[in-house]
């Protein structure tokens, strides 16, 4: 019920399910590319800071007061939207004034596909995040905090096997080889690749695409309609390249960690391919 | 939250999670050796069936309608309490009669630890559980339906690995072993064993131990007190054995689908110390 009532997925996973009363910030809409709108991003982010500060003074005096915060270091769900290194800083400042807990969602952006393992490593915080969850990327589901956040009390959670081994035994896995085989590095190199064709994509076919963005391979374009959006998935699907939406009208590329350079020239003919069926 | 609402292990599980408003209907408490008591049991059976006819009544009267019952073959964290066959076929008739979903939870009893792959094979159902759910044995979790218990649009139940293939390799594995070891038939018969003996250490410490019970290698025994019972799972542990409690005062038993008879007999032996030192 909790993940149910904080995402921002398909609407048909949250029918008949009960959800939780609280209050949900607006998550900053930045122009993009984000070097050219640095003023405009930097006052619509001190806006969004503003509106949390807000909610949490607000419901406080409620008697609901707000236990914590949860962002992800790249809004995926609602649609790859990235926020400033300062915003996050700021934000985890606010969190610490108001005394709610800090939990940095890394589902999605964890484990290696900004460049660095941890998405929110780019932040530079002084004070680190109280919760950090991932999955994906990790072949598993999980999550590490500050040690205040352990349960005071034996069993107060509890499951049949506490942890899952077996699942350990893959994560162990699936760490050594991203350190062995330097993915991070292959990220870092493939995404600006990505970035790139995507650049010259959307400048080639300015009707039909805008937008792009991303940090590593972790990148996303906007296209002009939900309706052409899923067209051209379907499109890039019927040549050998599954993609997926996110948002209403983006594309999100969420490659694995092995995808290297060729792959992204390989990936951006097919799409170009696709784009000119459609143009 | 559905799972905490409905079990009955630990309060302090429960402690500051929301519940659901639902009626919980009593379970038989049952006189042990089940087959001294039968007529006290058949009326014990019947008040308690009486009383789910109704909770079912009333809460539809209500505007709440009762939408599926929800049963364990063998009553596990409740204390390992047991009913009838006759019992469950017409709890399943009650189920049917009203149109609540009958949802059997093999999460304990499933996989092979009462000598059939599933507890409720027990029942002689004519019209099958609508829903069972299972874990356990199976190194896994996970469930099975009927067909019209299928979701109705397709993301309406989704999750990121739609399944978990690794568990599913996992299961194949585990099923492949319970066939060609014929686990089941080492389960009836160490669990003849088991059972026999532990009616011969409650014959042996009447004012230690009482009520024995079980089902293949599920059996349960009931200790004086609850203070005795964790001093003897104490004492138990300390000579290499783990015991686990259930309910109030039972101590149950859940040897894994390898245990043979003569690791039946090594218990009992070190169980008969454990017992003795108390004495």
């Amino acid at each position: 019920m909790g993940c149910l009532a904080t995402t921002h997925t398909k609407a048909i996973q949250k029918v008949d399910v009960p959800t939780f009363d609280w209050p949900i910030a607006p998550f900053p809409k930045l122009r993009y590319p984000l070097e050219e709108f640095v003023r405009e991003n930097a006052q619509e982010e001190a806006r969004c800071l503003e509106e949390v500060e807000d909610l949490i003074v607000k419901w406080g005096k409620r008697g609901k007061p707000v236990a914590g915060i949860v962002i992800e270091p790249i809004q995926a769900e609602g649609g790859d939207n990235h926020a400033s290194c300062d915003f996050y800083r700021k934000l985890r400042e606010i969190a610490r004034k108001h005394g709610c807990a800090f939990h940095v969602d890394e589902v999605q952006t964890g484990g290696g596909s900004t460049g660095k393992f941890w998405a929110h490593e780019h932040w530079g915080l002084d004070d680190p995040a109280d919760i950090v969850s991932f999955s994906k990327k990790m072949l598993t589901g999980g999550y590490y905090h500050k040690a205040d956040f352990s349960p005071d009390k034996p069993f107060r959670i509890f499951n049949t096997w506490l942890g899952d081994q077996t699942k350990n035994l893959f994560l162990t896995e699936v760490l050594k080889v991203i350190k062995t085989e330097r993915l991070l590095e292959e990220v870092k190199r493939s995404g600006k690749v990505m970035l790139q064709g995507l650049y010259e994509l959307q400048t080639r076919y300015p009707h039909l695409l805008n937008t792009a963005r991303g940090i590593g391979t972790f990148c996303a374009i906007n296209v002009k309609d939900e309706a052409t959006r899923n067209n051209l998935i379907l499109k890039a699907r019927n040549k050998g390249v599954v993609l997926g939406g996110c948002g209403v009208t983006s594309i999100r590329f969420r490659p694995a960690l092995v995808f290297k350079e060729h792959h992204a020239h390989l990936f951006l003919n097919i799409f170009n391919d696709a784009l000119a069926e459609l143009n």
